[in-house]
């Protein structure tokens, strides 16, 4: 196995590489929990090279990184580039000094926004691969532990906002009060999901108020552990939405994230009126970052 | 030193514990980490007996307790009682079963409210004692870990409103990302919280999307520690209040808290235009428990 260059999505938790053809075919796939949270600058080409050592053969072989990896405490810092601009841009990649003769590493910089204040590093790189599949211009939301809406326009993103749904799920789902009545839970409960939604949307000044009456019917009422999570799920997720409508008004949206998550959004959206097209973030991160392996001298 | 009765309050992570003269007089206290989350019912009796074993004499002590050690989990379970209800009853306290013959412990029930579902244990004590203080009718608001919104009409605690808005704060101030901007954060920044309050009280459908602003902005513009904590405080009590405006809207308000609390919660409803009183919790507390003393057969 001869790979043409390396794709490395590189976050705050994991290392995942891939070894790449010319014509973007993916050869052989490694993933590690090296992510960029855990290293300090100088354990990065070690982690890197735990992972594709095998794959390296005697020429160079050329690596586009894309995530946190790029962050400040990161392995190099790449700096943002600021919106309105092309999500991905194969002339501001950061090239990072390596002690390896074989490897040739670039890192793709995230995006930021002056006003209102934001920031993204990797899903610049999804974005793009969803354009270079023939996404087109339109709205795009990143599900996930900081989910992302973004506008693109004549191919360069606009304006992104950045929600936190899935890192405060992840907090009272497992470490607030509502942790006992969510214990154990198994499957959805798709009405209760749905009602949550639905819920939120409407009142959404009552978020702050609904979110203990999850614990309290769990003890009043025997409110069951599944219910109580699709219904926690519901109320962030529709909080999210009733923020993000500018977004998607009216609007057909594309989502990139995980299939079970990215179901969530659709039908959330749908009970909206709003129809969205589900794309796999791996295959985003691979598409976008295959636009940068244009030849450069 | 001779007490006439002991007043416990009994929550999750403490145990605190006065010995009372028969005129309401603080003769001593007593605190331990023996909260109702660390004991087993077994351990609720030794771990009372360490903190008040040197005030026990000949005779047979007293002792009321309000708090979580009333909860399922807790020593004995003290049933709710449903609103529309005065605070406290004296004929609906929970004796519990003691090995020690000097002790004759009564535990206080908490609340519950069927519609929304709601629950609360150890606040309807404060409640009463600010009513035995002369406090009246109207709107009580005990702002915590879990704050409550209580509205009292002739006596009786007539509806009543959870929100995590304490919980939430810890968890996204130590755990989520916008730790890193929070860090070492000491002093308040007041023009921060107030326009946090103002805008999540404004655009209450906005604040899952300002949160993450907190961060983006100590990335971009070095928002500083101090104010990034004062604008995350004024954002989730902004929220509060935006929930709970059916509560306060027009309404003085009487606060039961920590001084540090009440005064950021009375701050945000002056800019309301709503006046508020505040109390001290632990006064209230042993004003609640003070009116349970009354002899009985």
């Amino acid at each position: 196995m001869q790979p043409d260059w390396i794709a490395a999505d590189w976050g705050t938790s994991n290392l995942r590489v891939y070894a790449m053809s010319a014509q973007g075919r993916v050869l052989a796939e490694a993933v590690s929990e090296d992510g960029m949270g855990r290293l300090v600058p100088e354990q990065f080409e070690p982690a890197l090279l735990r992972l594709i050592g095998a794959w390296l053969g005697e020429g160079v072989l050329p690596i586009y990184a894309c995530g946190m990896v790029g962050a400040r405490q990161g392995w190099v810092e790449a700096r943002y580039r600021t919106v309105p601009c092309p999500p991905l841009d194969v002339g501001a990649l950061t090239r990072v000094p390596v002690q390896d003769k074989r490897l040739r590493v670039f890192i793709a910089p995230g995006l930021s926004q002056a006003k209102p204040a934001d920031v993204m590093r990797g899903e610049e790189t999804q974005i793009a691969g969803a354009l270079a599949q023939g996404g087109g211009d339109g709205v795009y939301c990143l599900p996930g532990t900081h989910s992302k809406w973004a506008h693109v326009s004549a191919g360069e993103v606009v304006s992104f906002q950045t929600f936190m749904t899935g890192e405060m799920f992840a907090l009272l789902a497992k470490q607030s009060v509502l942790r006992h009545g969510l214990a154990g839970a198994e499957g959805e409960v798709p009405e209760a999901f749905d009602a949550a939604v639905s819920e939120a949307l409407s009142r959404p000044e009552r978020l702050a108020a609904r979110l203990f009456t999850l614990r309290a019917e769990g003890l009043l009422e025997g409110l069951g552990a599944a219910a109580a999570r699709s219904r926690l799920s519901g109320l962030l997720i529709g909080a999210e939405l009733a923020a993000a409508k500018p977004y998607w008004l009216g609007q057909p949206v594309t989502l990139i994230g995980s299939a079970g998550l990215s179901a969530a959004y659709a039908r959330a959206l749908a009970a909206q009126g709003v129809s969205a097209k589900l794309l796999d973030v791996a295959s985003c991160t691979l598409a976008g970052l295959s636009t940068l392996i244009a030849p450069r001298p």
